[in-house]
């Protein structure tokens, strides 16, 4: 059972990933008023958390991320080196949707509008023109590690559709389509059967 | 090849695996002046990266430490509940050391002051309190999850070593030493053979 807000930010590559590898699991989603008094049930007070076997409780969406996508056959267990080249773009785009995170409780609409501006034109172009370089060293042809999908694909998929959505404020729904080989993977995740049903 | 700073924060944990786990490997320390000429040369322009076999640069401090833990036999590969539970707290640590890092270029020093009061009183020690109970849920004695040392108990080291050193102005030196899982692991890491060698 996957337990998070009904929103795609931090829980939601799990969520996929337990979905395209058809591993079936409970998708809960909490609201505003219920999570005050879960709050403190949680391993460390956050979501999400994943409960397997009915009583083990795993906090942290990275390690979330990781495990569903050993069981979906997504995530390279057996090969340490693949595995670390996964890892590195999983984790940069976390560095990339922090980046944005960060920006969202900015009370002052001022310097929000301006931390948006400074993402759009000269933080984000620099980080996604860097995942583009690094894709194009390991990818073996349309996924982002090797030749088979993978949770990177993923979380590439998870943050460019955030980003095309309009979601942000400041931030160009088509910032992230220059960049070629980012841009065909979140195509070919987007039409993967399991996500289209999703 | 391991590349960092000469500093024992993001790249120390992958150093401290690879020694205990004995895997020989070149440890450059890079200082502020080479730092510039080899930042556009690394996969996102940050340290810690890691070259392997003379040629594929690996960067992410976490997937790193992973790879690293993967050869020295400190990260359970082939178990992904268990790597999900050592995971959980690896990253709990990460959020931990972050919180720290975050206050670090605050050059208001009445700001830089309020940040390290907060991160003491009440900040850390939540987070602390949290870390020492998830320990207790899944450790099978001395080390965090289960019963051998896993890059988890390498985690909890280096940051209780760094407050431990008074290097961080406002932060108590003996911040951690109530939560006695937490310094349990600290001693246990810090009198393996392999550390006190390092």
């Amino acid at each position: 059972k996957l337990t998070y807000f009904n929103v795609s930010m931090r829980g939601e590559p799990a969520r996929l990933a337990l979905t395209i590898g058809g591993i079936p699991f409970e998708d809960e989603r909490i609201n505003g008023e219920s999570w005050p008094a879960l709050k403190s049930t949680t391993p460390f007070g956050q979501l999400p958390f994943l409960t397997v076997n009915g009583t083990t409780r795993v906090a942290q969406s990275g390690g979330i991320l990781r495990y569903a996508g050993a069981l979906a056959n997504l995530y390279p267990c057996t090969d340490p080196l693949k595995a670390a080249l996964v890892d590195q773009v999983v984790f940069h785009v976390d560095d990339i949707s922090n980046a944005v995170y960060c920006t969202i409780h900015e009370s002052d609409a001022a310097k929000k509008s301006l931390a948006r501006k400074t993402l759009a034109e000269s933080k984000w172009p620099q980080m996604f023109a860097s995942l583009e370089r690094v894709i194009t060293q390991h990818s073996g042809g349309k996924w982002a590690v090797g030749d088979s999908m993978t949770v990177a694909d993923i979380q590439i998929y998870v943050i460019v559709s955030l980003i095309s959505s309009g979601l942000w404020d400041g931030i160009p729904t088509d910032l992230t389509e220059k960049y070629s080989k980012v841009h065909a993977i979140y195509k070919a995740v987007q039409s993967h059967p399991k996500v289209v049903e999703w």
